[in-house]
C-alpha cells in the first residue's frame, strides 16, 4: 500500500492510542509542566497553522536554540508534519560556527529559549536568513532581537487540528550539524523515512526496546542528533516522556527519575559518573524504577557499568552512533550465547560498542580497503550503511566525497575491531590514533584502563611527537580525590597492556576540555600540552 | 541514504551476525534435520543460481506446494532475493481453486512436497503456465509430472554465494491468495518493503518482540500469509527456528517445544486447545521454556487463555490479521494501565483482538460511513491502513474496488468495536452477521461464551431465517465429552447474554467443518443445516 513513512503517522499513533499519556518538563525553576499527548497534538496543530501564517513555504527550515522541554518537543513535529524542517542548533558551538550553521541552513524563523537570548543577540546581525524570532516563553523578555514574538502568542487562537499534507517520505524533516573538531560543521539532512525507521528500530526488542510501558527521559540535548531519536521513538511507542529542561546535575535528575517513574534514560557517561557519586553519598534515594540506562557520545568505562549493575540493578547499555546515523548504529547488548558467560567476559563485551542494530550493516576496512579479520584484534575503519544513514553533507560536495565510499558506505572515522560474534569495539578515532614505530596504540583502551583505577575520575590519552618512534602516548588524568602517583598508574596499566603502549608521561589536570557535544576535545588537549605534533589531526 | 528495504538485507543480517544459529526441521518420519543460517545462506545462493539456469526472468513467479521445513524456508529467500517472487500455494483449497490460483499467478516453476504430489498430478494438465516441477526431496519419487527434477539435484554444483541484484523495495517478493468462502480466491502481492517493515514490527517490544534470544516455531502453515511473517521476522532477529514439518498433533509439537527450547510458537486456537488436553493428560511433559504463544486465524476463547496462564505460565497473545496484511494488524497485549487491573478485566481485554501494532492505522465505520463511538459497544466495519497492507488484488479490479475505499483503506469485512483505550474487538464477519429484528447479534460472543462451558469443545453460531425476526441464531456444538443438555447451555448463556440473543436451537455435532485455513466454515454449516436462508452470504 502506498503509505509513506512520515512523522505525522508517529504523532497520530500517540494521539489515537495514548492521548492521556504525559509529557513532563522540568522548568528552569524546578517546577514541572505536565500535559498529555492529546494536549501536545493540539498545540502542534496550532504551531503548524502559525507557520502557515508566518508565510513559511513547504521545505523551509526553522531553527531551534532550545533545551529539553515540551515546546521544543512540539517543534519536533509542527514544522515537519506540515512539510517544513527543523534545524536543531547546537548553542554550545563557537559563535563563528553557530552563525555559519544558521546561514548555511538558511533558517527563516528562529525559536529561542530565554536562556540563549544573549548568544543569539550577539550574533543576530550576522544571521542573514532569519526573518523572525520567537522566544520560547509566555512573553517576550527584554531583547534586541527584531522582529520578535513569544511562542504562546504565536500559537494562540489557531485551530487545534490540522490536516497534514501528503509528504513524500524522502523529504527532509530535520537537520543537525556535526561539530567536527576541525573545519566548519557539516549539515546532515534527516528524512521522514529515516527518522520513522530509526524510531521503529528503537522499539525493537534487540535494540532499545522503547515500549508504551516505558517512561523515557532523554538527558542528551534535544539538539544532539534528534535527542538520540528518543522523543520520536517514545512517541511512536506512546511512552510517557520526561524532559529535564536545563537540569543535568545529579540531584534534580535523580529526583525526576524517582518521582516520575523513569524507566529509561539516556546521556553521556559523565552524567552517570556524577550520578553514581551522588547516589553513593545519598543512599536513601530510590532509583529502582530504572530499567536501563543508555549511554553514548563516548564509551562508558567498564567500571561504571559494574557500578550500576551491582548497586542499582540498572544495566548500562552503550550505544555507538553519529549525527550522520540519526544517531544509532550499535548497542552493547549481550547475545543469547553470552548471557550466562563468566562475569569478566560479559563485562568485557558490554564495554564494547556492541552489535549493529537491526537495519544497520557494518564493515571494517584496513588502510588498503580490504576487510579485516573478525578476530576481535585486527582493526580498521568502521563503515556503515542503512536506511537512516545520511548519504551526503548539506551542500558540501568535497566533504561528502571524502566521507562516503563510491559504493555507498559512510566512512565513520572510527577505528574498530569486531569479533566472530559481531561485537564491535571502537578502539580509536582515526584522527586520535597514536602510531608508535609504525604500530597503532589504542588511546581508548588506555583511557578505559586508567579510568578503572580508583584514583582516576577521567583520563584522556593523546599522541606527542617522538624522534625515534614518531609518536608516543601521553596520559592526561583528572583525579577522583588525591592526585595519583604516576608510578602507580604505570604499574596498573602494565598489568594488562603491552609495555610499549605505556604512556611516556602522566599529566594531572582539574578537568579535560570537552567538545560542544561532551566528548573529550583531544585537539584542544594536544594544543594545551604545548608540544609540536608531527601530524595533522584528521590524517590517519 | 538510498538503501532499499529488501529481503536480502534480512538474510544478510542473519548470515553476518548469527551464522551458527540453527534452523531445525522435523521430518515426516519424526527425525530432525538441523543446519545453520550459514548453511541456509549457502543453499539459498545455490537456489538462486538454479533459478537463473532454469531461465527464470526477473519478476517471474515460482509456486510452492509445501509444508513447514527448511527447503520451503530457502524458497522464502532464493526467488525473492534474486528478483523473482514466491507464490505459496494453499494445497487445502478445492482442486478447482488450486488450479485457478496457479494459472492466475502464472507460476512458471512449481516446488512440491512428496506428500502433495497426488494433488498436483491430479490437476497438472490444467496448470497452463508451469514449465517445470521440482520435488522437495533428495530424489524424484514415482510421478507422472513432467518435466520433473528433485530439489537437491537442482541445487547441486551451484556456487554457494550470489551477488544479489539491486531490487526496488516496491517490487513483489511473494504472493498468497485469500481463500474467501465465496467466489474465486484473490491474489495478494507482497512487496519487499512490506515484508521488511512487517518483520521489523514483529520484533517491536510492543508487538511480538521476536528477539535473537527466541526460538520461534511457526505451526501455522508457511503457505498461510507468509507463515504469519515469522520465518522472515525470525531471520531479521537471528532467532533459532523450529519448523515442525507435517507435525501439528500435540505429542510431537510438545516434544519439539521441550527438546528444542521453543520460546514462542504460533498457531490457530485448535492446536492449543488440543495441546491443553494433551498436557493435562501428560503432566510430566515440561513446556516451561515457552514464553508466549501467538494465536490467530480465529479468536481463542477466554477460557483457553486462562488455562495457559494458570497451568503453564505461557501467555496466549491473540493476533488479528488477514492475508492482505502480511498478516498482522492487532495484538491482544495489555497496555501499561491495565497490567494490574483485576483479573476479570484483564482476561476480558486479552480475549479481544487488541491494539493495532505500530505502523497500522485503524478506523471503524458504520453502515453510513460515519466513525463509530469508541465506547467498546458501537460496532461497524474495521478498516485498516499501513505500509504492509495490500492496496489491490492481483488483476481483480472489481474485487479491488469493493474492498478498498477511495481514500486508501482496506475494508476488512470484520465487524468490530473499540474502546477509549484502543482495544479492538472483532464481533463478527460482515457475512456471518445475524440480524434479528433489525438488530445485530454477535455470533462470536455467543461462540466464546458457549466454548467457556465445560461440556463444549467447539461452538459455531449461525443465522437461520425466521418469519418474524428475519434471522435467528442457531448454535452448532461439539461436545468435549458427554453431549450437553441444551437447557443447560441456554441457562449458561442467559447469565451474560441478552435474552433475545439466545439461540433458537442447539445442534450437537462431532465436528464443525473448517475452511482451508482452519476457520469455521459457516457457509458449509449453513448449507448443512438444510434450512433456507433469506440472505446471500456476503451481503451485510
Amino acid at each position: 500500500m502506498d503509505v509513506d513513512l512520515t512523522l505525522d503517522r508517529i504523532l497520530d499513533r500517540a494521539e489515537t492510542l495514548y492521548p492521556d499519556r504525559e509529557i513532563v518538563t522540568a522548568r528552569p525553576d524546578g517546577s514541572r509542566h505536565r500535559y498529555s499527548y492529546a494536549d501536545a497534538g493540539d498545540r502542534i496543530a496550532q504551531l503548524a497553522h502559525a507557520l502557515d501564517e508566518l508565510g513559511l513555504s513547504p521545505k523551509d527550515r526553522i531553527a531551534t536554540v532550545a533545551g529539553n522541554h515540551y515546546r521544543h518537543y512540539e517543534l519536533y513535529f509542527g514544522p515537519s508534519c506540515s512539510g517544513r524542517s527543523i534545524h536543531m542548533c547546537n548553542m554550545r558551538l563557537p559563535e563563528e560556527h553557530f552563525t555559519y550553521i544558521v546561514n548555511d541552513a538558511a533558517d527563516r524563523v528562529m525559536f529561542v529559549d530565554p536562556a540563549f537570548l544573549d548568544l543569539v543577540e550577539s550574533v543576530a546581525e550576522d544571521l542573514k536568513t532569519v526573518e523572525q524570532y520567537v522566544v520560547l516563553a509566555d512573553e517576550v523578555p527584554e531583547t534586541s532581537l527584531d522582529p520578535v514574538t513569544d511562542y504562546e502568542s504565536l500559537l494562540a487562537d489557531h485551530p487545534t487540528s490540522y490536516k497534514w499534507p501528503d509528504i513524500d517520505e524522502e523529504q527532509e524533516c530535520g537537520m543537525c550539524y556535526t561539530s567536527g573538531t576541525t573545519g566548519k560543521p557539516k549539515g546532515v539532512e534527516y528524512s521522514h523515512r529515516g527518522v520513522y525507521l530509526h524510531s521503529v528500530m528503537s522499539g525493537h526488542t534487540d535494540a532499545n526496546g522503547v515500549s508504551e510501558r516505558d517512561t523515557v527521559m532523554p538527558i542528551v540535548p534535544m539538539f544532539h542528533a534528534n535527542g538520540w531519536g528518543l522523543p520520536y521513538a517514545a512517541t511512536l511507542s506512546g511512552a510517557k516522556q520526561v524532559l529535564p529542561g536545563p537540569h543535568t546535575e545529579p540531584e534534580p535528575v535523580a529526583e525526576l527519575i524517582a518521582e516520575e517513574d523513569v524507566s529509561m534514560s539516556a546521556a553521556v557517561p559523565t552524567i552517570w559518573l556524577e550520578m553514581a557519586e551522588y547516589l553513593d553519598a545519598n543512599p536513601e534515594i530510590d532509583v529502582s524504577n530504572i530499567d536501563r540506562l543508555v549511554v553514548g557520545g563516548s564509551a562508558p568505562p567498564e567500571s561504571l557499568i559494574r557500578t550500576y549493575d551491582e548497586q542499582y540493578d540498572a544495566p548500562i547499555v552503550q550505544g555507538w552512533g553519529m549525527t550522520e546515523l540519526s544517531p544509532l548504529g550499535t548497542l552493547s547488548t549481550l547475545r543469547k550465547e553470552d548471557a550466562d558467560a563468566p562475569s569478566e567476559e560479559r563485562y568485557a563485551k558490554r564495554a564494547k560498542a556492541g552489535l549493529p542494530v537491526p537495519g544497520i550493516s557494518v564493515r571494517i576496512r584496513d588502510e588498503t580497503g580490504e576487510p579485516v579479520d573478525r578476530d576481535g584484534e585486527s582493526s580498521g575503519e568502521l563503515q556503515v550503511r542503512g536506511p537512516w544513514v545520511a548519504d551526503r553533507y548539506h551542500e558540501r560536495p568535497t566533504a561528502t566525497a571524502e566521507s562516503f565510499t563510491d559504493d555507498g558506505w559512510l566512512k565513520t572515522g572510527d577505528i574498530a575491531t569486531w569479533d566472530e560474534r559481531g561485537y564491535i569495539d571502537i578502539v580509536d578515532r582515526i584522527k586520535d590514533v597514536i602510531k608508535s614505530g609504525g604500530e597503532w596504540i589504542s588511546s581508548v583502551e588506555l583511557e578505559n584502563e586508567l579510568m578503572a583505577h580508583d584514583a582516576v575520575a577521567e583520563a584522556s590519552v593523546i599522541a606527542t611527537s617522538h624522534e625515534q618512534w614518531r609518536e608516543r602516548p601521553v596520559a592526561v588524568v583528572v583525579p577522583s580525590g588525591e592526585p595519583p602517583d604516576p608510578d602507580g598508574l604505570e604499574a596498573h596499566l602494565a598489568e594488562s597492556m603491552p609495555s610499549w603502549w605505556l604512556p611516556d608521561a602522566y599529566e594531572i589536570r582539574d578537568a579535560i576540555p570537552r567538545t560542544s557535544t561532551g566528548k573529550f576535545d583531544k585537539k584542544q588537549l594536544r594544543e594545551g600540552l604545548d608540544v609540536t605534533l608531527d601530524r595533522t589531526p584528521g590524517e590517519s
